[in-house]
């Protein structure tokens, strides 16, 4: 599928790389939309139904690869076939598949209006209210606050005609939870419907190319049918019925159809990352800076310890997420199908929505983390908008932000993880829960390791003068780290639940080591799907390099937490330190590999395009 | 100083908060440079003799409130007053004095030509040519290939008539090192002089309003007198003598007296990372977000513990810096003056030097990464331009290049802490001088902290319960790691000395050591401005809550190196665990003078002004 999108992306139309104003670049976006439209790639990621074809990971994957072009692009797509095109899927039932082709072809512009400016993490607080009104069999939306703005919508300042609303939902004066809701804000000209009052978010951090605005609604009044009535409905006698009883159950299920937006997110910060180091790679490989004593020869900027330390572990960690990433995706593909085939276990739902949400947050910290580290490690060239890394850095930055704030997203994970250990145990004493859920925990670590038959030892290849390349021995760090963290946070949060306690009092003092938690949690799968993908992979010498470049994921990793295996006694204060030699060492061994490695990125050449590489003319 | 820059703010141009192009921003920095020469403050920056008053501390103290205001003009006041000015002050002769009223007034607007598109750190490289002609008694200015094009100069695109070129001097056919020469650019009209070609960076990742530019010379020729001969110069016969008769020493003194500029941007990195702090600050006091379980009431974002970790350990860093910054100002002032008096010890502005690298590398680090955190725990509001976050950020992003590399920085500051040492000891034999070395570094650590009488115990005024809170603990755990460290690195170097070693490589595996051993020297530093600027103050709350903020300043460095204080056998792991617990605490216990804090920080309000802190109507 990435080599598809590669030849796609030859044929694209040339990103802005010079300064557009927000409004040529809200133009330029517009219009690469529709060269997008034309490739026929959105239909990847509709249901049959509706005009696609079902290939729900290979659209995702598409999202990926818009990335290594133009993020504001990829975003405006996003927004419009992801968010506002996925409410619509997923959602919708029968009676709005019709909209598919209109959708499919972009020739009506959605946006995704869930955000106020009162509300963006807790979604069930959401103050606008769609109210059902059984004379005209109508829906009232109303923002009944200015909080109830919705804001920060993309696309909603110029561009969509049609909003997926989310509201309170009002029947018969009782309220039934959030649901989302179709509505019409522009018309055909372009002008706000009536009751409709729209804004401009104006300048933003990076993204220029997304219109970005504000919506308020003064009882606005829309068909009954125009809610997308899946998990919540209205019927022909204006009763509402929902096939989720609980409230609460019915509201995560509505927001975890929705989790491709957090994949395609994780991707495509994936793409920009690997943009920024191919782009400081090659530039680090190039650029010499003072001479060696004695030399007249200048030295390579990646020669220095201090360039290889900034950019190897990362470019390493790029790798290790990218095979997450293809792990990920591939899961999400399968619980899509079933999910539409009306099979899928809730299970597998939860542990997608789960690792979407980790690695989401995961992802994207690493993408602002390692973009920045290329800027500066390309001086003053990286500072030019011409070469892209100011760009990249800029619009990525808010990617820690919409489709969940990353920590609240972590809260999230290591909640789930949690709960259920506990969701096993119902009604064993406090104790025995503690005994009972670190014993679950190491087995479920020890047996999802063992599925993938990867709790073996590993034949160190290139030498075996380095401590820590056994990978069991790094794939037991990782997990013995992350079983105890979750131990100690099922043994606090535990707290919670006795008599008398200030719940939120117990949450809130754990919330670091929720946060710990859950990225220790996100570690260990990135490295075990790291390990797979090694597996899967056929050539001896790719093999090779690989091993070693997952080596020096696992031991920079391991070397960012060693505060926390010496204090649990896990390391020596010597193995410790011999981590650190242990890393100097492993990004001098790959250095010489360092191209070979970006260019493995496969980004196309058109698309990466920087005026960096050579000095150029005045 | 502080107080008079605030009055002036009140009458300051409005920064620019929308999105202007970058020719309107342009157009608003030029309109209000003349704004900042009418105010009088420049003339504060220069000697008496070139019609200044020779207040140097508080005309750096000016830019660093300019930093509140907008970058772009802090940048390009920096540029035309302390860069190119102090080129002339510090570099010319009497010869040069009369440009002091054109410069003071910035009717001749002035670029500093130093950096070129093959060498930025690596100064002594520079390729640009300055070529004595005795037959006209001119300098012929050349540059010589494609890559000694002057790059990156502030003011070289639009504005600058006169520019402070660094090249090679060469006299009667031989090269004397890197020197100074004033070489018109552009005519009265704003065309480039016969010879120069100049062309404009294009668009950057900030500072739009500051109009960075490239300048080729082709044998431009200007009267021998252009040089800035203080330091070398050529005298009617047309030989060349300088002062120093070391060609390095010459080089790194001309650098040297250049100290101001990184003060400068140290300063303003502070402004900008206390304006993000105040805005996040009160962002977090009001903002709320999920209700507590069994409430109906919302939790304000500042009574997480995640944000609270976000934002109170970087408040209290503000502080610390801040008195930093004040002891640096002081020391720098000091050894202006003595130097202009011709009675500065080599010592004391070496001293200078080295923790004016120090403290810039750290500052602009730290303004980096806490306006980013600024900026995300403020989220969607925080990406809007409106708010400044962004714009602060991508403003602040190259502070970490200009004005010297923060890694080559770091670097500086630990092998001139090495060569002091080194110095003392000539010729003693290897084990003698590591022993010795370890020696003396414990010992000049324990005098510098003595002679402002730190060393002593300090109760511990708010309560008893917390670890780490006594003063001299705390000084000693930071004091030991830096020595440590710098011993450890006299004795790696000293390797590089031995006959047969290849200096680069010994020099280069130490380098990841090297930018270790910079920090722990920055650290221990400021905690001692800190621990001194506490003695200093006269109000008794004041100093009460000011050693509260001094404690989260110390603990969370201790934190931050809790692995190499448990692989250095200096904290055992219960110790090391219980430092965790100790930052929350007192993370929490400031969080009720969150406020106070950030209004400590004494920001003009008008400077300040952001849409976000209500609701605003659209």
């Amino acid at each position: 599928m990435r080599d598809r999108f590669r030849e796609l992306g030859d044929q694209a139309p040339a990103p802005p790389r010079t300064e557009l104003g927000p409004e040529a670049y809200r133009d330029w976006t517009d219009e690469a939309m529709r060269w997008v439209a034309g490739t026929g790639v959105p239909a990847l990621g509709f249901p049959v139904q509706m005009g696609g074809t079902g290939d729900y990971g290979a659209a995702v994957t598409g999202f990926e690869m818009l990335g290594h072009g133009d993020l504001s692009l990829t975003v405006k797509a996003g927004v419009h076939w992801g968010l506002f095109g996925g409410a619509v899927a997923n959602l919708g039932t029968g009676r709005h598949h019709h909209l598919g082709a209109a959708i499919i072809d972009a020739t009506l512009p959605g946006c995704f209006a869930m955000t106020e400016t009162g509300h963006g993490s807790d979604v069930q607080s959401l103050e606008t209210t769609a109210t059902f009104a059984p004379d005209t069999d109508e829906l009232v939306i109303h923002s009944p606050t200015p909080s109830a703005r919705k804001d920060y919508i993309g696309g909603a300042a110029r561009s969509a005609r049609m909003a997926a609303v989310f509201a309170q939902l009002v029947v018969a004066g009782e309220s039934e939870g959030v649901h989302c809701v179709l509505v019409p804000i522009r018309d055909e000209q372009g002008n706000p419907m009536p009751g409709v009052t729209i804004s401009d978010c104006g300048g933003k951090g990076g993204l220029s190319g997304v219109d970005n605005g504000r919506i308020l609604f003064d009882r606005v009044r829309v068909p009954r049918t125009n809610l997308l009535g899946r998990y919540g409905d209205i019927d022909d006698q204006g009763r509402y019925h929902s096939p989720i009883e609980s409230r609460g159950r019915r509201f995560f299920t509505m927001l975890g159809t929705l989790v491709r937006g957090r994949i395609s997110v994780a991707g495509s910060a994936g793409s920009a990352t690997r943009s920024a180091l191919e782009i400081a790679t090659k530039y680090a490989e190039q650029r010499t800076q003072f001479q060696a004593p004695g030399s007249d020869t200048e030295i390579t900027l990646l020669d220095y310890r201090t360039h290889q330390r900034a950019l190897l572990p990362r470019i390493a960690t790029a790798y290790a997420l990218m095979f997450a990433q293809n792990d990920l995706v591939s899961r999400m593909h399968d619980v899509q199908v079933q999910t539409a085939d009306g099979e899928v276990s809730e299970a597998d739902q939860r542990a997608v929505e789960t690792m979407a949400a980790g690695i989401k947050a995961y992802a994207t910290a690493f993408a602002n983390d390692t973009i920045q580290t290329c800027r500066e490690a390309c001086g003053g060239a990286g500072y030019l908008t011409a070469n892209r890394l100011v760009t990249l850095r800029a619009d990525t930055d808010v990617f820690a932000t919409f489709e969940g704030d990353n920590t609240v997203l972590l809260q999230l994970v290591a909640k789930s993880l949690v709960t259920s250990l506990q969701r096993s145990f119902g009604a064993m004493d406090t104790l025995d829960v503690v005994r009972f859920g670190s014993r679950m925990v190491a087995e479920a670590v020890v047996e999802q390791t063992s599925i993938r038959g990867l709790v073996q030892r590993f034949k160190d290849v290139w030498s075996d003068r380095l401590p820590y390349t056994e990978r069991a021995e790094q794939l037991h760090l990782f997990a013995d780290r992350e079983t105890h963290l979750l131990e100690g946070l099922a043994r606090r949060l535990r707290r919670a639940t006795a008599p008398g306690a200030d719940a939120f009092a117990v949450a809130n003092a754990a919330q670091d080591h929720l946060v710990e938690a859950a990225k220790a949690h996100v570690e260990r799968n990135v490295l075990e799907a790291f390990v797979a993908g090694i597996e899967a992979c056929q050539d001896a010498d790719t093999r090779i390099l690989l091993e070693r470049v997952c080596d020096l994921y696992a031991l920079s990793v391991l070397e960012r937490h060693r505060a926390w295996y010496l204090e649990h006694d896990r390391l020596t204060p010597e193995r410790s330190k011999a981590l650190i030699g242990a890393v100097n060492d492993l990004c001098a061994e790959l250095r010489p590999h360092a191209r070979t490695l970006v260019e493995g990125f496969g980004i196309p050449n058109r698309w990466l395009g920087t005026e960096m590489m050579g000095v150029e003319a005045i």
